[in-house]
Formats: structure tokens, C-alpha cells, sequence
């Protein structure tokens, strides 16, 4: 089988279309913005577009699956994201119901799906300035934390942000800042340096999502907003039914990662 | 009377809202946002903001009058854009029906508002880097022309870009690109540096809309777009109404300019 990461967008989702590849698409297509998935029914699509939009750090939409579509007419014209990705979670009234590899028979013409940019892409641009990354050298999840930062309410969507960290040296956070400022759209640039506490985290061990990481000496943690914020806040107004990827099973876009950056 | 440049925005606002002001809003509030109008019912706003998000260089969103509000949540708060906008134009079926000092009965509970960014961000940032702006040396509008660039489709929104256009030495440009790439919030780079046919503009000396300028021996033109886009495009599925700020007449956010540099 040829290399994952030397896959065209179109080849890796068509391998995952004719569910030849279910795993984690981290690595696939390398060079290309993946995306995190939410599909709610029409009726909330105008306040979940805005609370985006109001909250660009942890909510960057790539492009969106309009009502009556299967494609993302800019992020990937010729997909079906009915079905190019690996692994789909179905949730009803807020609750968890079933992991599936298709969604044809479940995402109706009364529904629109968000794309919102993930983190792959700036920890790209992190790795080629030569900052390690922590939770890959200890081949783990990254850490993720339930911040005291409200959200911008837009509509009936509210609640705190969702940020992952990554430890660093305080001169390889200085050149983090600069970095991932170039890409706005898949969460940007830092939204904390430093203290844990300030941000309301109390025990930097103990993550609510993912795995601790070990904090060396000299470093100190770097806190991004986290792709999680959308569909936690989504859920928590228990709509009848909504269905996201699975985590790490994201949506593999035609666009560069390079495209995304805004200088 | 204060100099208008150093009304605060409330301060202003409160002035248009007692019709002690009915003028263009230019050079008010100076440092602070001001941004285009366009109001729709509410049946339309998904698309529309869609529309928006895709089109980001001619529909910057600043914020949101969601209906049943008044305010934009984050843009200002204690405004009310019913009435803190010198002057307004209504539309019924794509029609221009009248002009008015305030909306109070016109804006119902059914309708949106979007607030978009416009040009004078940008120039004052051109200005403060000593990049002269031609239609204010002569004293007459920015020539703004219908280009062959077709915005990206958001369900039934659909339609070409319109351009602002300003000409400038070729030094200046390249540093003009540089100083508007940091407000992408507010139409950000040029869509365009040079030769007018290549945006399918037949001749620079007949805008569509405003003025004709000048171009220098040695000038080349540079080309923006423009927040004329959006209302174009609205006015094209022809609403039964929409309602939008008259040329000129702003409304002054709570935000900086500079809050709106992306680095």
C-alpha cells in the first residue's frame, strides 16, 4: 500500500470511503487542512455559524455542508462527507448513541455540516521550526482542559472554552506565538502562556480530555483553544440528534495547509 | 461643539441618535471601527452569513444584530443600530422605497443585521504609513468598479466582486500589501495589483460606483474589495425588505482598529 501521507486528498478519501482504511487519519494526505465534523439540523445552523464566528480561536470553520449537500463547495467540491470519514458518532437529545462508518441514512436534507479547522496544522508548523511536541514523543493524546474563558454566546449556544496544551522551552513559546499566528483559521495563536491557574485549571495532571504529559524543567505550558469547544457547547443544548466525527477520525480537505495562513 | 475625532463612540452614537448628527460619519470617533449596515429577515441570514464567511475580503463580518436584539453583542453593546445611524435606506423587492433617521418601526423581532467592515480601517493604516490616498486629495469617492471575480455561493447568494480601487507608486504598493494583510477583518490585501483587464475592468477611468482619480506618471492601480459586495448581492434575491446604512453614513463600533490586527 503506498504511503498514507503521500495520498492525494481525493485518493486518501476515497480509501476511506470504501472503508478500506478506519483508523486515525493523523499523518494521511500530509500537507493538507483535516477538519472536525458537526451536523446539526438546520434550525440551529444560523446561531452555531455565528457563535463560530464569535469565537474564531476555538470554533475556525473551514467551510460548511449546506442543507440538501453531501460536498464542501470550497474545502472539497467532489467529496461526500456522508462518507469520507473514517468514523462517525451519532448523538440524540446530547447523548452518545452509536459509532457508525457512513451517515447516508442519518444526515438528511434538514441538516447542515460545520467543518472546523483542528490543530493538525499548526502542530505542522511547530514541528518544521523545530519545536518538539510533547504528547507525540509520548505517543499519547494531547491534554485538554475546561477553561474559566466564557465563550461569546451567539444565539442559544454558551459555554467555556476548551483549550489542549503543549509544553515548551519559554524561548520555543516566544517563536509558538509568532508561528501559529499565520494561521488564524485553524485556532491561531496562543490563547495563554503560563500559570494554569489563571485560566481556572487547578491540577495541569489531571486533563478533563486526552492525557497529562510531562512538564519539564524550564518549560512552561502553552494553551491553545481546542477544536472540543464547538461540539461541547453544541451538545449541551441536547439537540435532537447530531453527529460528529470520531476523535482523531477527521475529514481530509483538498486545501493546503499553506493556504490557510494569512501572511 | 468637540472636535467629532474625539467624541468617544458612545458619545457619538448618542449625538446621530438625538439626530444632532446627520452626516457622513467619516473622521468621527477617530481609531475606532465603523462598519457597513445590511438587514435582512431572518429566513435568509444562514445563507447570508455563509455567504459572508466564504467571501471574507468583500463581506468582513464585525459582528451581528441578532433578531430580536438591538445590539451587537461584542461590537457594541449598549448601542441600539435602530437609531445610531445618521441616515438609513429601505428596500422592498431589491427596490430603493425611502430614507430615514431611524428604523424603530421597520426593524421588527423577524430580521438580522450584519455589520461589516469597511475601508476606513484600512486607509487610516495606509495613511499612518505615509501611502497617500487619492480620492481624498481630490476630495470626491472612492471609484469602486464591478469586477469578473465571482464570489463563492452561499445557497441563494451568489454575484460578482466589487472593487474599491487606489492608485500608488509601485514601492508603496508592495508596502501597502504589507500593512492591510494585518486587518483581514476590515477587506485585509489588494485582490488585485496592476493591469485592470485582468479583473475584467474594460476602462479604470469609468467606475461603476464613485469617483474617478487620478493615476500618476509611475502609479500603478491597486485594488481591494469592497464592502459594496455584499449589499449588491443581497439586493439581487430581492428581500421583500432590507434595510441598509446610505453611502457614507456609518455605524461606529466600540472596537479599535487596532483590535483588529491580526498580529
Amino acid at each position: 500500500m503506498t504511503n498514507p501521507a503521500l495520498l492525494s486528498p481525493e485518493e486518501a478519501r476515497q480509501l476511506i470511503r470504501e472503508e478500506k482504511w478506519r483508523n486515525p487519519t493523523s499523518g494521511m494526505a500530509n500537507g493538507y487542512i483535516q477538519a472536525n465534523l458537526a451536523v446539526l439540523p438546520k434550525e440551529y445552523a444560523f446561531d452555531f455559524l455565528l457563535f463560530c464566528h464569535r469565537n474564531p480561536q476555538a470554533c475556525p470553520i473551514i467551510d460548511v455542508v449546506e442543507p440538501g449537500e453531501h460536498a464542501p463547495k470550497i474545502a472539497a467540491p467532489n467529496a461526500n462527507v456522508k462518507t469520507d470519514i473514517p468514523k462517525y458518532r451519532i448523538y440524540k437529545h446530547g447523548k452518545f448513541v452509536e459509532e457508525r462508518a457512513d451517515v447516508i441514512d442519518v444526515w438528511d436534507e434538514n441538516m447542515a455540516g460545520f467543518l472546523i479547522g483542528c490543530s493538525f496544522t499548526f502542530e505542522q508548523a511547530l514541528l518544521d521550526n523545530g519545536i518538539p511536541i510533547r504528547h507525540q514523543e509520548e505517543g499519547c493524546n494531547v491534554p485538554m482542559y475546561i477553561t474559566n474563558i466564557q465563550c461569546e454566546k451567539a444565539g442559544i449556544f454558551e459555554g467555556p472554552m476548551v483549550v489542549s496544551m503543549r509544553p515548551m522551552s519559554e524561548r520555543d513559546a516566544i517563536r509558538a506565538v509568532q508561528v501559529t499566528s499565520r494561521f488564524p483559521s485553524v485556532h491561531g495563536a496562543p490563547v495563554h502562556i503560563g500559570n494554569p491557574e489563571t485560566i481556572g485549571i487547578k491540577d495541569i495532571n489531571q486533563p478533563n480530555f486526552g492525557d497529562a504529559v510531562t512538564i519539564k524543567k524550564g518549560e512552561i505550558p502553552v494553551f491553545w483553544a481546542c477544536g472540543v469547544t464547538p461540539q461541547a457547547v453544541a451538545m449541551h443544548v441536547k439537540p435532537e440528534i447530531m453527529i460528529t466525527h470520531s476523535p482523531g477520525h477527521m475529514f481530509i480537505t483538498d486545501l493546503k495547509n499553506e493556504q490557510f495562513s494569512i501572511i
